[in-house]
């Protein structure tokens, strides 16, 4: 109980327990710290307990067999990792690897399910984080078939953003980040240079500070021609 | 009862349900039968229905605001349309549309969700079929980002085939495949002309003939380079 008697829970799926679940879980629970490039799950291993990332940040990747990896999505803290592999008792569908320093929440999967048996609002709050999930690649399925690199990486600059102006972190690495938006280092770098250029960011490094939050948005948002390959219906 | 007590369940769904909460799903139920073109479900309209797809081909798209709809994925026969919403009691996060003849089963939401709540086996496979469509959604992020246009041309016409060699049916207007595979109706038209002259496929309007599974194969799973914007981590 040392381990996570600290722990001030920030994501919704514990919130949405209620408190006597709560302790419960977290008195089973133990606090994970790993440096950046450590793999935290692998693919098609047992998903023997459930990761709430309470810090830093998750790349999620997939590869098919005999393939390489591709990464297929960045996740954020408050984020459950392997919530749907968790609940249906199956092997993990993708491999975790830590973006920047993280913190996560170790629950035992068993824990977690008899938990989520005898509190609707924890069941609820699961399916949450899933449909939450399947909704993140939604928008990037939708950003992938319809905007150019450089509305991409605006994209992604203003979900971080959290005021009208401000700083971006980037604890990530370039290469991930890229990955993350489908596109080569390069293209990530040219897309980047462009915007500075066009007076919409400032690089510094692991932070891009934005000035106009507007403007920026006003970038992402002109939807890309057919010559990118993007189609609509 | 009429409508429904000819229906041979064919989805994961209610398979998965007690013969008794099956029985009394159907007695609720109605079959839907829609052209195609129809709207099924309107986005951010209230998700009163659960909708099984049993016969026909339904395209999901999402809008975002004041911008055009696109194509996100197409659900095959089996599949539960707006499972997350019904489940979770939220509107439609995307718009389906009939993209063939189409027969559905409807539930009503509110039977549907007191059917889950209290026959574990339903609700489990209710969550599989979330983590199915989530897991679709990653593969086509991967496809998206690693391969191109023939390549994923090739993948589409191998997920319909059932054998080793034969006819794939295509119902859709090949405007809404060309969409789903993230390209241009004239690159869908030329990745196919290209694998029917590489002695690969033939084609026969809405019938494809491939007379080596095998062969198709080896072209899909051909990697595609960095030129196409893809990158591996």
């Amino acid at each position: 109980m040392r381990a996570t008697s600290g722990v001030r829970v920030t994501g919704p799926l514990l919130t949405a327990a209620g408190p006597e679940t709560r302790a419960g879980l977290l008195a089973r629970a133990s606090v994970v710290a790993v440096p950046r490039g450590a793999t935290i799950l692998a693919q098609d291993t047992p998903a023997d307990r459930l990761l709430i990332l309470l810090q830093g940040s998750v790349g999620l990747s997939t590869a098919e067999e005999g393939g390489a990896a591709t990464m297929v999505e960045i996740m954020a803290a408050g984020d459950a990792l392997s919530i749907a592999a968790v609940l249906l008792q199956v092997p993990h569908p993708v491999s975790a690897v830590a973006l920047a320093p993280c913190r996560l929440l170790a629950i035992p999967a068993e824990e977690f399910r008899a938990a989520a048996a005898a509190d609707a609002a924890l069941l609820r709050a699961a399916m949450e984080q899933m449909a939450r999930q399947w909704r993140l690649l939604v928008d990037q399925v939708v950003d992938l078939k319809t905007r150019d690199a450089t509305q991409r990486a605006a994209r992604f600059l203003l979900h971080r953003l959290p005021a009208q102006r401000g700083a971006v972190e980037i604890p990530e690495p370039r290469g991930a980040i890229a990955a993350k938006l489908g596109m080569t280092p390069e293209s990530l770098s040219r897309a980047l240079h462009g915007l500075e250029a066009a007076g919409l960011l400032r690089l510094h490094g692991r932070r891009v500070d934005v000035p106009d939050r507007a403007a920026l948005q006003r970038v992402s948002a002109q939807r890309a021609g057919a010559s990118q390959g993007a189609r609509r219906v």
